[in-house]
């Protein structure tokens, strides 16, 4: 049996919105900002698309929402937007983020140092969850832009976007939010957080890869990344890849029609899983179970190596991960885990499981019982597990 | 009848193309960088794909093809690249380009102005073309890169990107070619024209919107315009796109494999359509017909405004262009015709057509057929046309 438990990294593209896209490849194939009726059919689709991602994150008319490549490309253009528009000029300085933002985050961060910013990485509390209260004692006058991510993605952590948009509101500094892991998950209001900006990417959400969208309040507005044509006013040149933006679109409404079911079964095939894996000894859920997205698990199992265990479950038709794909190829212990300033060896324990509204109680069953298969067979061979005392969630 | 003559705005996918890419949307969907078989499974027809890539423009197995958004970023990053890599630095301080790049490298350039750089725009000679001398004069001991379109997607008039390339090498000064008009039409060969970058979007040769690549020679590496993940060896970050990287790469294949086609059937097509419009009095092809990519035809039709011989080409279902889709929603004079120094009335009556290997004799015949009663209709309502000396080709 196939069992996808991989879903923060990407997801299936639904099928229904696939059947959208279609007709925008071989058929409906104009430039939508052409003058004739190949490029005008492209139009009414492409209208609907954006009245779901207005209407998906509660965007007000004025607002701008601009397709992008993926939420890396629209992450870079507000840091880099802020530092031509703000620090290059020399009115502010400084950028505060969270120290487990996504690397698309971090490393522009690590860039703009190199350029001269100054960047805060506000550490997060036992949970895995920056505070508030933190945000708002790292601020100062020289700072430009708060960028907090809206969920991680290696916890499924929610962090207080609310409290810290009405924070950045009455200081006066802007404010953005991956919302990458967000959407599809929890509600996102941008309305009711304060944002001037957020990120998402479609192919997190059942949409295809290679789209996303960076929602730009009213009057807020940033030099752009990619400069051009005029399409999407001026802000992000390039001619429109259709189908993807239909395909976005459909994708946010499906996602948000879905947030219920995510919350309610998917919730609960989550929890199965999670209480499945916490039967056995010597594991424990990085950040605790409060306040997470409903289909995420990150689980430090003792004595077992997190490459060891996706090798065993891939060898079984699951697959689950250890971290962000995004730096799964340098093997490094996962950066959230080292945040939590945990020993090395736990850093390299955690396995990430993280379901869909697309995973089935078959699915959960069977991962169940490889699950505890692979653990049984790894602790068996592990040179230190036989030496680590038992229940060790007392340590932490 | 549907006659679409608007293919250097954008191009119908290739079915063949499509298919290649439909299993990577619901069925093969993992993220490549995963560990797991879900992502393992994209690998053979990445590898694939990047492999008709390199073999299409004859890049070496050192040098990096990057996949991008599409042209525009790709543009984008050579050029803010080599601001932030060699300009910021205090290295250099100049770039040279041609008065009639796309409008994605000419506002990178406004916006680079604006940051203080010197940018030269090299004038084009009568026949719209960049002669080799001009680029060699511009060039001076600050010029830190020189980027000149390999064809004009206006007039598909070709450049001497080689000898260009040769005076680059001299020079010492790193050169890139916006070869978005020139792949599937001419052969672009990156070795035999010193190239250091080149860019392209798969849409202008029947792959799929929203996908793009930059070639840069090993060596030649820039700072990235998405940072973030490991991917594309840490050049580009972003989930890659799998379905529409195995589209682009596809399309590359079939595009190679048809230029011959396209030299001699497409070819005859267009010319077929070229002489029928140039029988028509008071018509002039922009640029002659010397030395051009072999699908596309910028015509002059005097007493036609290019906008109402659209709409009326349109009512019977044929689409052409006034000129780039990227600057067409502003409806300002074409600037490629305001390069070639005509009067403002000329540059308001160029019609592009642009054929592909799917265009049909068939619809060539249409085509002249509904062009001729278009130009008679609007000729005979023309406040100026009946006042207009014929054959004014000798004024020019």
């Amino acid at each position: 049996m196939d069992v996808y438990l991989d879903n923060n990294a990407t997801t299936m593209v639904d099928p229904v919105v696939f059947e959208e896209m279609k007709p925008f490849f071989c058929d409906v194939y104009g430039n939508p900002n052409s003058l004739h009726k190949f490029g005008g059919d492209t139009h009414a689709k492409m209208v609907e698309a954006l009245d779901y991602l207005y209407e998906g994150i509660n965007a007000n008319d004025e607002d701008d929402i601009i397709i992008t490549a993926n939420a890396t490309e629209s992450n870079n253009n507000v840091l880099k937007g802020v530092w031509i528009d703000m620090i290059l000029k020399g009115e502010k300085n400084h950028i505060v983020v969270s120290e487990v933002e996504h690397p698309s985050i971090t490393s522009v961060c690590h860039f703009l140092e190199k350029m001269g910013v100054e960047v805060t990485y506000v550490k997060v509390n036992d949970e895995g969850v920056v505070d508030a209260a933190s945000v708002a004692e790292a601020i100062k006058d020289e700072t430009a832009l708060v960028s907090i991510m809206w969920a991680n993605n290696e916890t499924g952590k929610i962090f207080p976007i609310k409290e810290i948009g009405a924070i950045c509101k009455e200081r006066g500094v802007l404010f953005h939010s991956d919302a990458t892991q967000a959407i599809g998950k929890i509600a996102v209001d941008v309305q009711e957080c304060n944002l001037d900006y957020i990120s998402f990417s479609a192919h997190k959400f059942h949409g295809p890869k290679g789209v996303g969208g960076l929602y730009v309040r009213a009057g807020k507005s940033l030099t752009p990344i990619l400069h051009g044509g005029e399409q999407m006013g001026g802000n992000r040149a390039g001619t429109v890849d259709v189908a993807s933006m239909v395909g976005m679109g459909k994708a946010m409404k499906l996602a948000v029609d879905a947030l219920e079911f995510e919350n309610t079964v998917v919730r609960d095939l989550r929890d199965k899983l999670e209480n499945a894996i916490l039967k056995l000894d010597d594991t424990i859920i990085i950040g605790g179970k409060e306040n997470r997205t409903p289909n995420t698990i990150l689980v430090s199992i003792r004595g077992v190596e997190g490459e060891a265990m996706l090798w065993d479950l891939n060898q079984n038709g699951i697959g689950a991960s250890t971290g962000s794909a995004c730096a799964s190829e340098d093997l490094e212990a996962n950066p959230v885990m080292n945040a939590f300033g945990s020993d090395s060896e736990l850093a390299h324990t955690g396995i990430r499981f993280s379901l869909s509204r697309f995973t089935t109680a078959e699915q959960i069953d069977y991962a169940i019982e490889k699950i505890h298969g692979a653990v049984t067979r790894l602790r068996s061979i592990s040179s230190s597990y036989a030496y680590t005392p038992k229940h060790h969630v007392s340590e932490l």
